[in-house]
């Protein structure tokens, strides 16, 4: 059965979200993909209004049954840790909003799932992007990293399939 | 006219919480006060989901019309940051999902406000809080600040309507 993946890669000017299918078998289709730009929001709290509205038009829009999400790389300072935790806070807050699980991964097994190296750079996740999910053109490079943590999900998801358990979830109202 | 305050002190372990009224002559009236737990929640995506639907719940029961939260003091490092920033995005969330305008003020400013004191530390607040607003017993210190950065707001909305400007305001839909 085919299930349909959000991916968000939460920041706090740019959100980047990345929608797949996969099917039973494990083949991923490409849905969807866009970055959310939070800087035409006036203020800090207008930006995560903002996030939180349009994630849940996507959500109503794409109907994704899981939401996989970027752990949040050591950010360089407490005050761009704490804007990026409220950006995150808001993201997660859209996906439980609509009930939905929540699943992540470290930026880390990211890249080792979709680029097969954990130092991979951006413009390798967006060229692996495009072409495992023949996308034409430069991917934005938000977007790219959210369609990367949602194939990520699709690879954890069909491995523990197969070995018949289930993948990790942070969150689920079950 | 009397407007009703919900100041919240975010934290990811314990949010505070405090209600107050306050009349058009600037006097202040305790409505509520309480900590919301969030370590009963297994993971951190279910803590959020909790302190979003706790504060939503005493949202609609106390009906407050503005809404003021301590902006955060620099956390120690950017682990505790982003923690503290997700859970400062969830209650902001519940207060931008009700369409309530949010107020932002500095710890500082808020001892300053209650206790004359910028360095006044955590007892002094309680202490003031519990004297200000009649409240027998010791007040849970996060609800003390809770209370504290309401009556903040009373303050400097009063003083705003007096020299007949509006209070800074860093959310509304209008």
């Amino acid at each position: 059965m085919a299930v349909r993946i959000l991916g968000i890669d939460p920041g706090s000017q740019r959100t980047g979200v990345g929608i797949i299918d996969v099917d039973g078998g494990g083949r991923i289709s490409h849905v969807h993909h866009q970055p959310i730009k939070l800087l035409v929001a006036e203020d800090f709290a207008r930006r995560l209004k903002l996030l939180l509205d349009e994630l849940d038009a996507l959500i109503v829009r794409f109907a994704p049954q899981e939401v996989a999400i970027e752990k949040v790389f050591m950010a360089r300072n407490p005050d761009s840790a704490l804007k990026l935790g409220q950006a995150r806070g808001a993201a997660m807050c859209a996906a439980v909003l609509r009930d939905l699980p929540i699943h992540e991964y470290a930026a880390k097994e990211i890249k080792l799932a979709v680029v097969g190296k954990g130092g991979a750079d951006k413009e390798q996740v967006q060229y692996m992007m495009g072409l495992m999910l023949n996308i034409p053109g430069k991917i934005q490079a938000d977007a790219a990293d959210a369609l990367a943590v949602a194939v990520t999900h699709a690879h954890v998801r069909a491995t523990a399939n197969r070995i018949g358990v289930s993948a990790r979830q942070v969150w689920s109202r079950k």
